[in-house]
């Protein structure tokens, strides 16, 4: 797969509680899928905490590695909610009351409270991102997106701003289940990924039930191929005497 | 929260399933709870491409900026399993058969076909983590600690493992759901959190069923301190009007 031609990005989710194991985290997912869909590759996903020398080091690393950068989470009004803050020290500049920001989250005058005003501190020089869901907005600084951190408001900015990004053919895949131990799939799964280097092929072990497995994958961008390639496994694995689940 | 004076870990998931939004990830979860019980800070998750050069850059960024790194993912029998080698080449060293390891995978001589050997092959100077599961080994090298990504073994490993962690005191944590929106808790929040710098206090907004509020997560490593601070904030809430949920 021509990995090195399509544009890559990484997601930093900022919050403590997906860290401390109390919260399941939801967007890394929904991202992933939805920027394959335009043919750019998520490289990786960092989960860090509520501080500001944290984001900090964490945005300035993905912004140079990747085309683009997608944060969710710490942009609310609550005295732990410190991206925009962190994102602003991160390109060397500064919040200010963005005018735009404060109408979108207004309403009547004396609706906007303090903590509600600190919703609309954004960096110097960033553009806001629509919120569809709750109004306060996220913002774009260059090539780093900052996001909501709860999932609807996390995704309704990413519909916002897709249209903005530049991307790639679709990242396609099919996979099937093999039941059988890896280690007995493994030389021709070998083989079979030698012989198609176009195509990505992964193997990804599971126990259920006392039963083992691997549901293998085959990912690219040309879908005959994928499909092909698909073929291939299955009929290599049931030659061998595995038992295969339906391809999908 | 003395954050400082405790022992600090990553962990970094290896695998492309989980970044195509296709798998759920499973063990970051499990490790930062455990880690809170033994007083160690789960400071970042990462999740990364099974690629030698991003394992490498990933594993030499994280070994340095914390006490112990957990790797889950990538040493089964496949040709997408590449973290061993990939760890080898972080700590300039590299794969030997380590007879151990053989005799545990073992059983019969011809049972060890090459797929199984191959999860044999150990970075030279690494010591094995018992898997009580598969059989098959993780290891250890300096602060590194390569598990596999099947849940149940990652927890097998961990547990074969933790003895040896030098931690810290427990960190524990209590919350309650506040239903009213984060803006208009803030405020009380700021000046609770400003009174109490010993423990960490998180608002995690939430929308459900249309109904807004908040979970507030109180965290240290005084159980004393954590409930009187977290009944300070049942009881401000409720003054202030709020519907508040059981604390847990």
């Amino acid at each position: 797969m021509k990995r090195d031609t399509a544009p890559t990005a990484a997601v930093i989710v900022i919050g403590n509680e997906i860290l401390s194991g109390k919260t399941d985290e939801a967007n890394v997912q929904f991202l992933g899928r939805e920027l394959s869909k335009i043919g750019i590759v998520l490289m990786e996903a960092r989960a860090i905490r509520d501080d500001t020398d944290e984001i900090v080091r964490h945005v300035n690393e993905c912004r140079r590695a990747h085309n683009y950068v997608f944060t969710t989470g710490g942009i609310g009004p609550t005295h732990d909610d410190i991206t925009a803050e962190a994102i602003a020290s991160a390109f060397g500049t500064q919040l200010e009351l963005n005018a735009e920001a404060v109408r979108r989250i207004g309403g009547a005058g004396d609706d906007l409270t303090e903590p509600r005003l600190k919703m609309a501190m954004i960096p110097v020089g960033a553009s806001l991102v629509d919120n569809s869901v709750s109004r306060a907005p996220g913002f774009r600084l260059e090539n780093v997106f900052v996001f909501a951190g709860v999932p609807s408001i996390a995704r309704a900015m990413f519909e916002a701003v897709k249209g903005d990004l530049v991307g790639g053919n679709e990242i396609q895949s099919a996979s099937v289940d093999v039941f059988l131990r890896e280690s007995e799939i493994a030389r021709p799964l070998q083989e079979i990924a030698n012989a198609n280097p176009d195509v990505e092929i992964g193997s990804y072990p599971f126990s259920r039930d006392g039963t083992y497995g691997a549901n293998l994958v085959v990912r690219g961008t040309n879908p005959e191929r994928i499909s092909d390639v698909l073929d291939e496994i299955v009929m290599t694995m049931q030659a061998a005497g595995a038992r295969t689940g339906e391809p999908r």
